[in-house]
């Protein structure tokens, strides 16, 4: 798997930031709503980046390893959330209707029938993967077929007309599958990176962490592992093709915004294959999920807010989006000393 | 001067949290965007919240201690500025037009002329304050009636439908009045508290400090003062306005959005006149002011991001307005389990 990753353009950060220090305010008052639009600027290839269209798309799938009840919640409840998902009850439906986003659901591999809900795309691997703590979660073609959709996701949400993708996910048991690809692409303890989920109390979290370590030692004796490798023992279908997702817009140099735990896992094995893929990418949010913060850390990537989220869904993303536009907007709208005749410092 | 308060119904506070506990997602999953809808519930008093109208005013007047060189920008800029928040073209002009805010601005004591340019209300209480490091900044009489002219245009906003109120301000040399109140009301040294405001250097901000110090200890003999005393020996026209904005919308039952430092030392003098406005108050940023987070410590407010910013106008108020509003939404929009047909944890 090869991805040629384009440049954002540092030409278009500058004239971008020299328009910023012409704004009538004082020079770098608005902060980080400056850095963003100059972020924009260099990644749109152009001084005063456009408005954005976000493209949500949601992937959902089931996971083996739920029933070692990792999760508060039984694995029932992914099935159960994909007509939320589809008839704008979930929280990311709501979101989505909220900032305009072109939204789109993908049942990558939920257990059990497929929902008769219209509006899901059916790219059903498996009816979930197999249990990660015994076995590989999926088989290697398994993992590049996730991939592959998607990409083709993010590709058909680039061609209808998204400049600004976001990666949400449905998926009981998904924190656990989670945190082994963040220990295992950032070799950090899993002791740091196991948080609550859902809502696990102290035991819940500690039998998590022990079905984690149990996962991480089953694979820890063969070589270094490819990323492809590591997503078929310890990946799940809607990661795995969120890591092809975020593949496939950076190379269409499309900016994506990142969500929280599962977003970030997925994030971290895209720069993995594709180390350049971090240039288009952006944090939303720092999640309450415990190792949240140290895997975007690792990314080197610094989260716009942290206001103790912790739903996943693509929902912290979504959130961010309002700010990114009135960023872009104060950068389009203001006007310069020069325009308004007001004495500069 | 007496307040009447009225306090947020905890009954509708407990009613929208039993609401969010029943929102298909993990209890809490939303952090602080399900406290945020609790919040409105219990002085919206509804379990359910509606949408927000916003209303921003902005005042405006000049600072007769901006003869000291205490800003990095001249005395002028604050005259120039109103065309600049009447015409569209200033950072909250443009805030305002983005979350659809109605929206005022008003000339409590600009220096010079007063402005020919159109929707400015015309409220001069005199050209400019005297030099606070000298003298008393405003009479009494003066103070009276600057926070009189508060009160009157949040009675005008919410009379037109607002029922979320943002006070922004421009004045060059206000964050040096405002430090002085900071100090003056939470006891806290001034060395902790003034900061760079517009964008001083080092060696401009020890001056500054040496100007407010030398304002502190000229009313520090003094017996201890009335919040009307302090405004008058220390305050701003518009500072003095903020105060009467915050008590008013406070009396009438209508939350405010505070902004960053200079917001902040009104929302101080506010609650030092009727402790109760502080029911009514939320905090929306962390400015990158020098004293602001221990100004905000002190009213035991905790801000809903930082972005570095420090422009005022109201911008870091009308920058969290939509991060709201989408609160709101969650909140009414999303299903409950029972409707969704959801297993619960």
């Amino acid at each position: 798997m090869s991805f040629t990753i384009p440049s954002p353009d540092v030409a278009f950060y500058e004239s971008a930031r020299a328009r910023q220090d012409q704004l009538i305010k004082p020079t770098g008052a608005l902060g980080r709503l400056e850095d963003i639009a100059c972020w924009f600027a260099a990644r749109q290839r152009r001084t005063i980046p456009s408005a954005l269209t976000p493209g949500i798309t949601v992937f959902a799938a089931d996971h083996g390893v739920a029933q070692h009840n990792v999760s508060a919640y039984p694995a029932s409840v992914t099935q159960a959330m994909l007509s939320t998902l589809s008839n704008g009850q979930a929280a990311i439906a709501v979101l989505a209707r909220d900032i305009n986003a072109m939204y789109a659901v993908v049942d990558v591999g939920v257990a059990g029938e497929p929902s008769k809900t219209q509006n899901i795309h059916n790219e059903r691997i498996a009816t979930g993967t197999a249990d990660l703590s015994t076995q590989a979660a999926m088989t290697i073609a398994q993992a590049e077929q996730a991939i592959a959709i998607g990409r083709q996701h993010a590709t058909q949400m680039i061609n209808g007309g998204a400049d600004l993708l976001i990666a949400g996910e449905v998926g009981i048991g998904n924190t656990t599958s989670a945190a082994c690809l963040i220990a295992a692409t950032t070799q950090l303890d899993a002791g740091v990176l196991v948080g609550n989920g859902t809502g696990l109390d102290a035991k819940g979290r500690a039998h998590k962490l022990t079905i984690v370590r149990r996962a991480l030692s089953r694979v820890a004796s063969t070589q270094t592992l490819s990323s492809i490798q590591l997503l078929s023992e310890l990946g799940g279908f809607e990661i795995a093709a969120m890591t092809g997702y975020y593949l496939q817009a950076s190379s269409m140099g499309v900016p994506v915004l990142l969500d929280g735990y599962i977003s970030t896992a997925a994030a971290l094995l895209a720069t993995r294959i594709e180390p350049m893929t971090r240039e288009w990418m952006l944090a939303a949010h720092q999640s309450a999920e415990l190792g949240h913060a140290l895997a975007l850390e690792h990314l080197r990537l610094r989260p716009l807010f942290n206001l103790n989220m912790r739903l996943g869904e693509g929902s912290g993303a979504a959130i961010a989006v309002p700010l990114i536009q009135t960023a872009l907007r104060l950068h389009r709208e203001m006007a310069t000393f020069a325009e308004a005749g007001v004495p500069g410092a």
